[in-house]
């Protein structure tokens, strides 16, 4: 368990036509962002989201035709292979208002338009190292709550 | 890009039958909050969401019927047509716990009971004005990230 | 209508097996962390949500069955009964990217993974008690907005 204050805050927007994962990777890469939360609004123009087979420690890819709502994004940011790496989930929905949701990956997902506001915090380092037991990229032990 | 700071987070409900984002607007607008994010959670009578026609570039209006949960609603608050100006998005859930979710109208969404958290944030101005590409009211190009 | 600070953010995850609202609880009591935000994402081994039915003010519970991503998970923290009280909203999402959500109650969720960030705010005391018109444990009346 670790204590953090917030460090500042960034608002923006993400520019058409960018993939959205790619998008977040980049900003908080050039602003060296470490530890950190994401979150935001607006519309994709199609998407691939993943679903975690827990089973077979799998992710397997979701695709979504067609343009989509962003009803929410939200996110952490911790440190992953020596770089900073935003792990992102989003809801989205369609035109029936039906709700879709999963992981974010990188590619697959192009920016209609997109509002996101990133929160840097301030405190001790969140560093990713794979969990035998989950198949994924998690926080060290210390971390838990 | 620019940086904010939190200025002060105002934690309050909305009254049973307000109108969901039309009491939001009353009170970033009583409040002055020019620039800042509202997150919130509860249940309302029923609602009206709207999904964006990115190719006629207009709102379709979702009627959804029935008390549903709010699941979460997270918005960004900035300035459009000089007043203070709450983008919201809305995921609702009906009795199956299917997920519904869009872009929060005013009008039409009476609320049951809503904890509502509100940041407003010191920082640059952010003002609305409207995107050709889009055929949205955006946040201005020096606002990319 | 109250203003807030943020206290102190706390970051870290919960442990494989715990239940959802209960990790949660433990980590709000032990802190005592008597009014602030709660938000998250990770996945679940199943769930067990609510849905407020507001004729009959009752809760009805949803199983679901099957792994699910925790697409994102919102809370806020009060008083309730004497004790730090989360109360908490998730959505979900299956292996076709289909969206859920609904109440989370104690029990009956297992986590698989969970990344979660408190927020602790500094202001006035928030306190829950039954309210006659909608049969919820409310914040009381000078909350209003």
């Amino acid at each position: 368990m670790s204590n953090y204050t917030v460090k500042r805050t960034i608002i923006g927007q993400l520019e058409r036509g960018t993939d959205l994962h790619n998008g977040i990777t980049r900003i908080v890469q050039e602003h060296g962002i470490s530890v950190g939360r994401v979150t935001g609004m607006g519309a994709v123009q199609r998407a691939i989201l993943a679903y975690y087979d827990q089973k077979t420690m799998t992710y397997e890819n979701i695709a979504l035709n067609g343009p989509l709502e962003i009803v929410s994004m939200y996110g952490n940011i911790s440190t992953r292979d020596g770089k900073p790496f935003a792990h992102v989930h989003v809801v989205l929905s369609d035109e029936r208002g039906n709700g879709k949701g999963g992981h974010l990956i990188a590619g697959g997902t192009p920016v209609f338009a997109c509002e996101v506001t990133i929160e840097e915090f301030d405190g001790p380092p969140l560093v990713r190292g794979f969990d035998e037991r989950t198949g994924l990229a998690l926080w060290p032990e210390n971390t838990q709550l």
